[in-house]
């Protein structure tokens, strides 16, 4: 039962087999989004405060904190923001960028034990990233593609996690620390992107016992009602075996949509946390019952 | 690449390994429903003909139909709703009885090749209900349950499934045309019920290969929110192999859920249901496609 145990000053969450699935806030990540680039660059974090708490509130265990701005100082930006959020909530997070210098200026700061977002099989992006992971002992995201791109091929996909697994192991970095991201591609261009991935994620559980998350938002993208997709893919795939996903849980119904695949995948003992969100007036009865209650009551 | 035609005058509708996952619409059933019996014993008829044309309008592409009314003739009721609905739809039917006599009136007047709605492994069940199968050349739900009742194992159920698989060949009828319902009982009560019917259909398709169907609204049966627990109930069950289910499409997000999972499961090639579906306005760009996509684009 492979756990991953990340940490704030005060707060532990655990990824991991028997566990409910952990949502890692994605928002934010200026990315695409002008005007809180613009903010975060002018050192204003009202957006990033607003974005970390409506993430939290919407059932987020952790957080991704991204500041890739171009042109921006963005080690001391991501820094801040780290600073900013850890003061606001306790939620372990992930700290995202593909500059080596804004994850180390991160993780210099942080209180518990972050997430690296992220590293791929790539040799010099290994061999810098790796590294620092060991020295603040945090744990990473290892995206399962190297230089030569991202294979179509869910059984090289494999083979590439596992390198960067035993990478990290010579390392120093202990295979629970290592949670692979198995790539999943965008379900309008490649037709088997989700026959692939829960092919893919079932083999990391089964063979590699290795703890899983994913850029969630991607599955669906360029086709209409989106969300929709995401909101039938996420559950898919944690039945597959992923563990956690980088996704926006303020999206209609994709946090409830993963509440219920908890319940459903035995990682809500009693339905606990299903009943405490969602208990109100009892449960109607009636006809909606009908379709299972009657193969029991034919046979009593 | 297990495949059972189903058909009504004029239509084929094929539940099978690599096709779209056939909704069987299970509104039309008096249990339950105090007035649609009542109405339905006094031959009228209209509320099965309203609800026949909502189920089909909001995606199945199958209706059971059952006549199960306390001390009224059933046989003729059943034949009556039949005829009614063959007229006014070409949606292949599912004749849902516990008593002989009505799924033979049924299959008497039906045009097609029907499902019989069911058998179990009770050896009276199965010695009354596989002739008539046979008859009339009609396909067969094998409910996994028998005398003693409803195995907790997964793996007895499965043993079951293959005892009426096995019987149904003994009678002249090809596995294809059994429809194995695992039985899928209330997470409410027995936290591993998502669990256990995941690897029951699991084996069920890669071992015994049969289709598999189930009463689909019974899952989150006494909880709070149910609808949002059968609407990740069926993704990840048609994940796991299921190729049918008896449920109700009308319910809010239940037939987007499902159809979403086609598309994530490659049975909707080039996603052409879903984007025939709900082509609307160009699906947004920004921000909401950047978690995956990042990854795309770092590595470019």
């Amino acid at each position: 039962m492979t756990k991953t145990v990340l940490s704030s000053a005060s707060k532990e969450v655990i990824i991991g087999f028997d566990q409910p699935f952990v949502m890692i806030g994605e928002r934010i990540n200026p990315t695409g989004r002008k005007l809180l680039a613009e903010e975060m660059k002018n050192g204003d974090y009202s957006r990033v405060e607003k974005d970390a708490l409506a993430q939290i509130e919407a059932g987020a265990q952790m957080l991704d904190v991204n500041a890739g701005i171009p042109l921006a100082d963005e080690p001391k930006i991501l820094a801040e923001a780290i600073q900013l959020v850890q003061s606001l909530t306790d939620a372990p997070l992930s700290i995202d960028s593909s500059i080596i210098e804004a994850l180390e200026a991160g993780l210099s700061v942080y209180k518990g034990k972050a997430l690296v977002n992220s590293t791929t099989a790539e040799e010099e992006v290994m061999e810098r990233v790796l590294p620092l992971v060991k020295k603040y002992g945090a744990a990473v995201v290892a995206i399962s593609n190297d230089e030569t791109g991202i294979s179509e091929d869910p059984d090289e996909r494999y083979e590439i996690a596992k390198l960067i697994v035993e990478r990290a192991a010579d390392h120093g970095i202990k295979k629970e620390d290592v949670i692979v991201d198995p790539l999943v591609m965008p379900i309008g261009a490649i037709n088997s992107a989700g026959k692939d991935v829960f092919h893919l994620v079932r083999r990391l559980r089964t063979e590699l016992k290795v703890n899983t998350t994913c850029g969630a938002s991607n599955v669906g993208f360029g086709l209409p009602n989106r969300h929709a997709i995401n909101n039938s893919f996420l559950p898919m795939v944690a039945q597959a075996g992923m563990t956690s996903a980088i996704l926006n849980p303020l999206h209609e119904g994709l946090a409830p949509a993963i509440k219920a695949a908890d319940v459903l995948n035995g990682v809500d003992p009693n339905c606990a946390s299903w009943i405490k969100k969602y208990r109100g007036p009892p449960a109607e009865g009636g006809s909606e019952g009908r379709g299972g209650r009657r193969r029991g009551r034919r046979r009593a």
